[in-house]
């Protein structure tokens, strides 16, 4: 065998998001033969760069006869992305294959197929690429009857049945974090980095209690940093608690006496998951890569019944 | 008369702040002849440039012999500022000239009265200015058993009954609104001016539903924006009524069945106003020039009893 052999992938899945591309070429046994990672998400690029990115990145895996199934998640789908690849509305099944937007592309060594988002009438809401990862945990878990919390940026809480997605709230919790961090006057009182359980689980027990009184909660970390050396590493924490613990508690109807998976793979998912159990509720984390590539897996096993 | 003597000040009244200086040199009856506005705040200067700047505004009222009493309110206070007027703790009155910290001048012609600010140990929080401005609406309003809100950057809710502050609450609304309008992903949503009352209104009775949500509740503005063209200016309208709604709705038992006086001059004053009279509370509004005016004349009046 020589070492282009090695190289041949039977299809690619791919999450295109905003500020990222991962790429994962993928063998027979519909397992990653690696994970290209690159920065050349839908912020970086402009429309006419999709393909040759693509190619550029998936070059040593391009057929020298016949065309390489790439199949998308993500905001490449998006009306300022690649295509668009129109939303389904809830109540409805992750959009399947058959929903996916085919891109006409000028090489013919590519066949490219980008997965629908989601969108919910009222309360206003859309999701793009979540829907994958939601769908890769029905396929793991398809009589789950529960609540799906995907932590990131912006959060969202998916309450699922039947393997329909009934419906969806995002939280712009990890932004607002970054922002009332970094931007206002906690600034001076928040540390860059570090942790602190007890803080964290602190701030979630205040916005619990009284989580209309989130912005106050917040004003008082600077307080406390004035008037009591409130540790930057302790104020944080106790900054991510206040808003995760606001989130949850809005969230109460959802998850209340019902099933949690958070689909993470950082800190972020611990920190709900220690939220939730304080709520006493019991989640389980699915490792977020794991969880998309199982979505897309899904979506390309349904491509080929339907060729 | 020479035009020398229209330039006599009796005493002047001083608000610096952060991001500015306003002066107002007082008549004999205790009315100002103008108001000198700077940019010259806590934030453009250094410690030692306090008192040159002042000589340099005041320059034409400075006197020949004998020196001008200046009583300032505000961040030149605190242990950043010009020099360090440590906080009276709730429950208090407003602190009086008294608690003051006279600065040391070099130049004889000044005698520099900084008032203090006030902390409240728990929830911890701080105010350095508003004192002040809660004195000037005690001295107008000496039997006020209510709440006085002073909208800004950060908003403050003292509860005061018989001439006391027994305790107050800061929220971070005026800079979440600047900070997510501006710096997140609603900032290619929310237009950069204009009003919707309809639309404000409506983001004050979402965030009167369900506070805890606000940060979904703010996303959604985005998704609107997507899926039903909600405009710029209702978005900037609804995300400036959801966070003063959730403010209203944290802040509930502070001023349900009592007196509330707002103190502000601009759009903000009467958007509080407007929220607050939806609930059925019963609000006026105080200007907040002439209600720091009113603090500042209360303290010198006491200095002037004191010499």
């Amino acid at each position: 065998m020589s070492s282009a052999t090695t190289k041949t992938a039977t299809w690619v899945a791919a999450d295109w998001g905003t500020s990222h591309l991962r790429l994962w070429p993928m063998d027979a046994e519909g397992s990653p033969l690696t994970r290209i990672d690159s920065d050349r998400g839908m912020g970086a690029i402009a429309q006419e760069d999709y393909e040759s990115v693509l190619i550029a990145e998936l070059e040593p895996y391009l057929p020298t006869s016949g065309c390489l199934t790439v199949v998308v998640c993500g905001m490449a789908g998006s009306r300022q992305g690649w295509a668009e690849a129109p939303y389904a509305a809830t109540p409805c099944s992750p959009p399947s294959i058959a929903a996916a937007t085919k891109v006409a592309t000028v090489d013919a060594r590519l066949s490219v197929h980008i997965l629908p988002g989601v969108k919910q009438i009222a309360p206003a809401d859309v999701m793009r690429g979540e829907e994958t990862q939601i769908a890769g945990v029905l396929a793991a878990n398809p009589d789950l009857d529960g609540v799906i919390c995907l932590p990131g940026t912006h959060t969202k809480w998916a309450c699922v049945s039947g393997g329909r997605i009934n419906r969806f709230a995002t939280f712009m919790s990890g932004e607002a974090f970054h922002l009332i961090s970094t931007e206002s006057v906690l600034r001076h009182t928040v540390a860059e980095d570090g942790w602190d359980d007890d803080a964290f689980a602190q701030g979630c027990e205040i916005a619990r209690k009284d989580p209309a009184a989130l912005l106050s909660a917040m004003f008082s970390l600077r307080a406390e940093a004035l008037l009591a050396d409130l540790s930057p590493v302790a104020s944080r924490a106790r900054l991510s608690g206040l808003l995760v613990g606001a989130e949850i508690e809005a969230a109460r109807p959802s998850w209340s006496g019902r099933s949690v998976i958070i689909v993470g793979e950082n800190g972020m998912a611990s920190a709900y998951a220690a939220a939730l159990s304080q709520q006493g509720a019991d989640a389980t984390i699915a490792n977020a890569e794991e969880t998309t590539l199982a979505g897309l897996r899904a979506a390309h096993a349904h491509l080929n019944q339907e060729v």
